[in-house]
């Protein structure tokens, strides 16, 4: 019998986040103080986060960071997750790659994204911080950070993306069931969010605006701090335990990836399971191909500008380095809720400018076919944001079909869509379409 | 750091199921054709279901079956699933007892369900039978069947509980990805369903009445078997790899269970995780205590008789000698759909006879505040079914507290809610009630 399922024992998991930015020939350029455009320093950020992620942010000279025992403690509840060979994708491709996909799924809230949450609420905790404020969009990072949370005793208040509050009620039932307050965001409860509807009544929200607002009751709300799902430094720097735990198994499988394929919101999963692999790319030459897969609704990395720019609507953020398509950009209504967001993280958005990684658009009809033939192959239905790796893994599984080859490709199952089954319903129905944005389109938020 | 979960390897997986029949003392009496009260023979089922689940169905003599090497391979997508140490519930209850979980959830489709289904999809493929007919409940069984009818490439056509199907929509979505036809049953589709519907045009459906619908549509489509999810022998059979494993892990553990707990709908799950453990305490005299976590709303085990009943409404399936509520019982529109069936399979029927195991029934409410502060403790949403047996563990473990006592208590997590956030949505917010029985209407529907 062929073996489908790599696990590590406890005794094997990653004891060390590992930090590519000690790697980088070239260093992402400095955030700035958006006001005097002096680099920012660790202590300035320390209003807004722990202190020891605040300092994780910047660091780019330790390669390896280590794991507190604590944390690792907890991600013994579920990790290491599976790395599985997709046999049966394969076969319904047809193709002679071998596919491989890390299953994130299985963590208890059903995506990767307890991986940062769990760091993230230990060290707040460990500085006496009693709340904690975020966003979420389709609620991922919220359900995970909403039991992060309540696992170390802290409150946790949630602003979600309106739209995606609405579309998928079952997300803000999980964050309530785990005790986190969840408002839609943009709200009336701050001042971003006022000015927000002030100016457009029917905003639908984005990240962009759940950002603001969770900044906002942050800095608002004493002993409390912002915390954040992607994007950041420091949440890629976390998500490394998933591409650790990959290089392990599948050196148990006897195979080393060609290309390494994930989904793209703000770039936390991405860099989770590709930065590991990188570092013998960039250290020692490996060819692997790195192929970051986003909604051509929202395209900044095939289409945005490399610019300094705000992490938010409002403009509460530093200027980050990064590809964006403005902070103002309004992404589309796709489902795939938590890959609407306007920019890229900052190590990423070098990575790509250096050429050590790719990145291509899938359209949303692209995306649900992927993620159906996934799910009646595998058995498992994939987060629409998952949908977009699987689809890119598709694309090169059929090169490889054409071309005769047996590449090995890995993809990140970033997450399930067990909560996402209104989506799937209106694909299945056809209700679902294209976004793709013209030049102008582009063009019209991106300012110097 | 100690250690929360445990595994095993493929090389350690069951390769044979347990069918404790051959271990009991007191065989189950036989199923009895309706029309000549004769004992049924395997050949008198093969109309109905394929010929070697029929033979399993009814063989008392052989301890172990071979799990085929097809189903073996299937099984390792999923298998072993943890055994899980509850730390984080033992805590938040402040026992001393040991309290153990088997991780059922974490299976492609979220529940144990898969176990038979693989198992039946194969034997039919096997058998030549391109079609197949179930019912389901809350949507468990028949999303796993329509994902083992998908992988052995068989059409499936679901009866789900007309309530719901209509509670539950995103089971239904699941099902239709994975490709099956679904119908909420009670339909037009059936002379069964007509006639239930003629009577009670508001009928909310039960397992009963999906019960009859599929059946008749397997006798009525040609090279068409049925397929059941719970209650008949083979499928408990199939459902003891959960036991054969959690043996081993419990060892891995150092440990030996003093109570082994299940939810109970028609005996799979319960079945699935005590026979293995309980044929110690038939062969060698282990004292280990089994408990089945009814619904009061539907208490067969509590408060129901043993005789000789129907296993559906309309009174198509043969006869069996099991404790039931009668087969026109219809159970109140609880959202464990999953535990709302008349009766009890023949061989649990038998054991609770015999003085083996023991029966609880817990209510609604109960049953939700459980699954609310497992979910916290765990950060895994428990489905409504199966949060009768995290009540039922917490009863226990809260007795341990006062006595002093550290006990291991072993339950079998069966399934996840993700797909059940509504029900927890209603508990949240206080509509949810308790439904109990009066002698009188637990009388209304039992006959000889």
């Amino acid at each position: 019998m062929k073996q489908k399922r790599f696990f590590l024992s406890e005794a094997e998991l990653p004891t060390q986040w590992y930090n590519i930015q000690a790697d980088m020939v070239n260093k992402p350029m400095p955030l700035l103080n958006p006001a005097t455009r002096q680099p920012i320093k660790p202590e300035d950020l320390y209003p807004l986060f722990a202190e020891e992620l605040s300092r994780q942010e910047l660091n780019q000279t330790d390669r390896w960071i280590d794991i507190p025992e604590k944390v690792r403690e907890m991600y013994t509840y579920y990790r290491s997750t599976p790395l599985v060979r997709a046999y049966g994708l394969e076969k319904a491709i047809g193709t002679p790659a071998h596919i491989y996909f890390k299953n994130e799924s299985v963590s208890p809230v059903g995506s990767h994204k307890l991986n940062s949450a769990l760091a993230q609420a230990y060290y707040c905790k460990q500085e006496g911080v009693t709340n904690v404020t975020t966003e979420t969009g389709a609620g991922q990072w919220g359900t995970a950070l909403a039991y992060a949370a309540r696992l170390f005793g802290l409150e946790a208040a949630v602003f979600q993306v309106k739209i995606s509050y609405e579309q998928k009620p079952y997300r803000r039932s999980i964050m309530q069931v785990f005790g986190a307050q969840v408002i839609p965001s943009p709200s009336m409860t701050t001042r971003a969010g006022k000015d927000i509807l002030t100016r457009d009544p029917n905003h639908q929200g984005s990240l962009g605006t759940a950002i603001s607002e969770a900044v906002e009751l942050a800095q608002m709300t004493p002993n409390c701090k912002y915390t954040l799902g992607s994007v950041l430094s420091h949440v890629s720097l976390h998500q490394t335990v998933i591409g650790l735990e990959a290089e392990k198994q599948m050196e148990m499988a006897g195979e080393y990836p060609d290309m390494v394929i994930a989904c793209f919101g703000g770039g936390s999963n991405f860099g989770g399971i590709s930065f590991p692999f990188m570092r013998h790319k960039i250290l020692e030459g490996k060819k692997t191909r790195f192929i970051a897969a986003e909604p051509a609704s929202c395209p900044k990395l095939t289409k945005g500008k490399f610019e300094y720019d705000f992490g938010d609507e409002t403009g509460y953020t530093p200027l980050l380095p990064m590809f964006t398509l403005g902070h103002k950009f309004r992404p589309a209504n796709i489902h795939a809720g938590g890959l609407r967001y306007h920019g890229a993280g900052v190590i990423v958005s070098q990575l790509l400018k250096d050429g050590l990684m790719e990145a291509v658009d899938i359209n949303q009809l692209e995306s649900f076919k992927a993620g159906c033939l996934f799910a009646k192959a595998e058995g498992i239905i994939p987060a629409p944001e998952s949908c977009h790796a699987i689809a890119a893994t598709i694309r090169e599984a059929v090169k490889c079909k054409e071309a005769g080859e047996s590449k090995v490709i890995l993809f990140n199952l970033s997450g399930h869509g067990l909560v996402d089954m209104t989506s799937y319903d209106q694909y299945l129905a056809g209700n679902l379409v294209n976004y793709s944005l013209s030049d102008e389109e582009i063009a019209r938020n991106l300012t110097e």
